[in-house]
Formats: C-alpha cells, structure tokens, sequence
C-alpha cells in the first residue's frame, strides 16, 4: 500500500490540468461521479483495458503507454460518431516513485487535453503488472449512432488512411521502448478521428475502428449486417508498397485505429468534403458491399487473397 | 491470446443470463454500449478494480470473487443513493478454461440479477493475474445525490449495520478461500444497501459506503464537510463485544460496505421507516456532527479512543 505522501501525489497527478466538462456536477473524491446528460441525446460507452507485456512493453515510458491506452478507448467513440464527454481510469500500479506516477500523469493530462477528455473519476491500486483500464463515453444525437450492422449492398468501403504503421514498427518498440518520434507515433500516438466520426452521422451507415487488423474488423461489420465486405486490396493505403515482403501484416496487424466504414454512393461528395475539414490526407474508398453470406473478400490484381491466422495464402480466382 | 472457441465460451458466458436493462439500444458486440438517459436525471459512475493476490485470495472460486467485485463497486451507487442502471466489466483473465470462465461468470450473473445490474459492455484481456474491473453506473434525480460534504453541526450520525464481520473472517478466507458459507458471507456477499441508499434521497445529508474502515470512511465526510465526526463506541454493532481482543478490527477494518449517513434530527422517525421498509435490522444513531475542525473523535465508557495505523492507543479526557 502507498504511503499518505503517495496518496497525497496521486491525488495531485489527477485532480488538475484535464480539460473541463461543462455538464461535471462532481469529480474525484466522492463515491461516485455525477454528471447532468443533455436532452435527446443517448449515451455511447466503451471500457478498455491495456497490460504491461501483454499490450505494451513492460519498460515502456508509463505517460507514452497511458496516453495510447486513453486514445486506443477513445477511439471507439470515433467509430460510433460520438461527442467526447469525458473519462473514468482505473489504474493498477506496480510502481509509485514519483517520476513514474509523474511521467504516466503527464502523458495522460496531454493526450486529455489533445482530444478533450475531462477525467471524471477513478480508482488507483497496487499490483505487479502495470494495467490501465479506460471507460470512455460520449454523446450521439439519438438514432445516428454508427453501428457495425448497418452496411448494406451497393454502398462504398471508406478507410480514414494508411495501415500497418504500428504493427510495422512494434519490433523497434520492443527493442527501444523509449523511441518517441515519427516512426513509432502510428504505435504510441494513433490518430484518434473523433471530429471526422461525428461529422459521418447522417452520412456513413457503418463504422468500426481497426484495432485487431483490417482484415479481421472488416469481418465484425460483415457479420453484424450480413453482407459481403469486398476490399480492394491495391487501392488500400498501407505502410509499405504491395512489394514489400512485410505488406500483407499492413492489412492483418492492428493498432492503427483508422475508421473502416460504409456509405451509400450518393454521399461521396459531402464524405470529401467532410474529410478536408477533418484533414485527413487519405480517406477513400477501398471497396464496395455486396449480398451474400457474411464474408470479407480481399481482391488485388485480380486475384481472391485468403489470409490464415499465421499469414496469407492465396488462390487465382 | 484465446483460441477462437474460447472466444466463443467468453461470448456465451457474458451475453445472456444478465438482467434486462430497459434503456439499452445497444450492447455487447459493437464499438460501444449505447443507451437513453431518462429526463432531468443525473448519472453516478464508479470505476473499481480489484487484483488477485492483492484485494483477493489468487485461488479462490472465480465466481465468489467476480460476485464479491460487482458488490463492492455498486456499493458506491448506494453511497450516493443512486438507482443502479448497469454496469461496464473489463476481465484481465489468467486461465481461460471451460470449468474457470463458467464458474466467473454464474457467479457474475447471480450476483448481477439479485443487485438488478445489467451487463452492458466489456473487454476481456489476458494477463498473470485474475484482475476485475467494474464500472457502475445509476441514476439519481436531480441534486437530490448524497454526497460527502453535506454533513452539518447538530446532525445524527446513522451506520446500517453490523462492522467487522468481513475483517474479522479475512484470516479464515485466506486459509480457505472456497469457505462459502454464513461466516464468510461479509467477506464474499457484502450486503449492498441500494434500495435503503435510494430510499434516504431528501432524508440524509452525506453518506459514504464503509470500504476501508469505519473511522477512515467517516474521516472522508469530516474533512469533505468540514465538521467533527463524534462516534459513540458502544452504539456502534460490532461482529465481535468491545471486551473481544480484535474488537477494534471492527472500527479499523474494511469490507463490510455498511452505509454510513449524517441527517437532521428531525428526520429520525422517517429514516427508521425506511429501515423497516429496506429490512434493515440494526440500522441505528452511533454519533452526531459538532462543529470544529474536520476531525473523528471515537469515544468509548467516556474516554477518547484514538486510532493509529497500526492499531488503537486511548487516552482519558
């Protein structure tokens, strides 16, 4: 158990700096939180959590590992179209030196900041692993959430941008967790698209984040609506070119946390112009739904590719 | 990682069986949870992890421990007087097999429908250590929460119920965890006051739910209001007499997750009405709130008990 002193830091690391929440009515140190929903709005949730050795590297800066963490939950807000309302974190520590609980507060605070997250509550225990667990929420205008159900044939597959980038560069994270810089950003700062999410409602039909790997999320939609996802694999923006002997991880390995979603033709043009005002530099279409047994058919130079868990196979059409 | 038809026995044991919530759009399966927030309410969260090896014994039943967690976090919803409206669950799990999940879950699920708590979303990771995460969430109308700072001079000082069962047992617990039975009960199936809690709404001023011991808790709404906490030693139900060696355990301990409340004199008849109602048995007056510096003072056959961390030194006044 921490010493008084370490309650005293704790409290200090989390109780100032976050953004505020307009609609807070009580914040940490009573029994529960309290806020005040608006009307007609309902309520998006989502918990995550993230273990040191399991999802991070065990000697990872802790403020690097606690911001990915609030960003890789706060993404789910994002393919739901949500309106960031704020954050509840518990935190196992195996470690409460005041640089450690310092450098982890620091990283959270700044990535709060970055996508106006308040932090709302939380709960602090000791254990031997490092684990962060982030419950999001946030707001949806009611009936507009983006669902993973409601892709139907005839309409456009959209990705936000390139694949591949974290799970290209999650080697050099293991050899140099400290590595903070252009390269390892896809790993450790994932673009989170919550204002080009929320500009979707109205617009795309379907929406997921792509945190276990294209190929397999793809697959969550296709399930859910009961279609055929067909991706075509060379208009898909990956890390590194169709060449490379690595390519096929760009659409297999995860945590790049673009926004895969679906959207009838005729919402192209505003889906455009959505994306200039969110600055993304390449969102496009990268398929199309069709009817049939759910499935997620990957097609480049014409050819069906079939992915194993291990890798890829694949077979001329 | 899980193979594919443990993802499936994860699916199976988290998606039926939990009470219905009437104001879920969306639950497990997408992004995020999606539900309508009912007029003029406010929403009390709680997020509460607890670790094996550290909150818990490492080999006791995953059921027991999993009812046990989803207890201790609602608790906090009855501290604020809140009606419950479900909760999110975030399992670090360290043994996915078949007879393990299904004893965590019919644990979870008992215990999740006798508490009236539907399961609205989670996440499943894997980890060394069994770690639960459980965040709770209720309703409460507007203002009407009962908060740690709203304890007045000249007001009763109330507890629910009998202290130090849970502490008292933690030694038999750590000799054998699998122990279910009337004496364990304080330990694996703390009473959570949720209908009295929502009942006190109007009646009570402050309240907070005993976790970490009587005379900490209470120290929590003396500083939060400002005020001193006078507790009377002898009124105070006891697992054990006060001539017991280990009575002072009962005052020290944690676990019981009895409600400790503060109100106005005035309210008494009202409050043991609702007693009767919530078929609270011992439900009684152990103090009153005088002004002064926020402090606890504990007095016993007139003499002032002060507590230390590692025990209890008296001194006469």
């Amino acid at each position: 158990m921490p010493q008084s002193s370490e309650f005293d830091l704790i409290r200090d690391c989390f109780s100032t700096g976050y953004p505020a929440a307009s609609d807070l009515l009580l914040g940490i140190g009573d029994d529960c939180s309290l806020i005040t929903p608006p009307a007609d709005m309902e309520l998006a949730q989502s918990i995550d959590t993230q273990v040191a050795g399991v999802h991070f590297p065990a000697d990872a800066p802790p403020g690097l590992i606690a911001g990915r963490a609030l960003r890789c939950a706060t993404s789910d807000l994002a393919a739901m179209g949500a309106v960031p309302q704020g954050f509840h974190l518990a935190l196992t520590l195996n470690n409460s030196e005041d640089w450690f609980l310092r450098d982890l507060a620091a990283g959270l605070r700044l990535t709060a900041n970055t996508l106006n997250m308040p932090l709302l509550g939380g709960d602090t225990t000791y254990g031997e692993h490092l684990t962060i667990t982030v419950a999001v929420q946030g707001w949806l205008p009611r009936g507009l959430g983006l669902r993973r159900d409601a892709a139907r044939p005839g309409q456009d597959i959209w990705l936000t941008g390139k694949v591949g980038g974290a799970a290209l560069i999650l080697d050099e994270v293991l050899r140099d967790p400290t590595r903070d810089d252009q390269y390892t950003a896809p790993y450790y700062h994932p673009r989170v698209h919550l204002s080009f999410g929320h500009l979707l409602l109205s617009l795309a039909t379907a929406a997921i984040d792509i945190s276990d790997g294209l190929i397999q999320d793809t697959r969550h939609i296709a399930n859910a609506s009961g279609v055929v996802m067909n991706l075509d694999a060379e208009k898909i923006p990956t890390a590194v070119s169709g060449e490379h002997p690595r390519w096929h991880e760009c659409l297999t390995g995860g945590d790049d946390y673009q926004l895969l979603f679906t959207a009838p033709a005729d919402a192209r043009e505003r889906i455009e112009a959505c994306a200039l005002t969110a600055r993304l530099r390449e969102c496009q279409i990268v398929g199309e739904v069709t009817a049939g047994d759910a499935d997620v058919c990957v097609h480049k130079n014409n050819e069906l590719l079939v992915f194993s868990k291990e890798g890829y196979t694949h077979f001329r059409n």
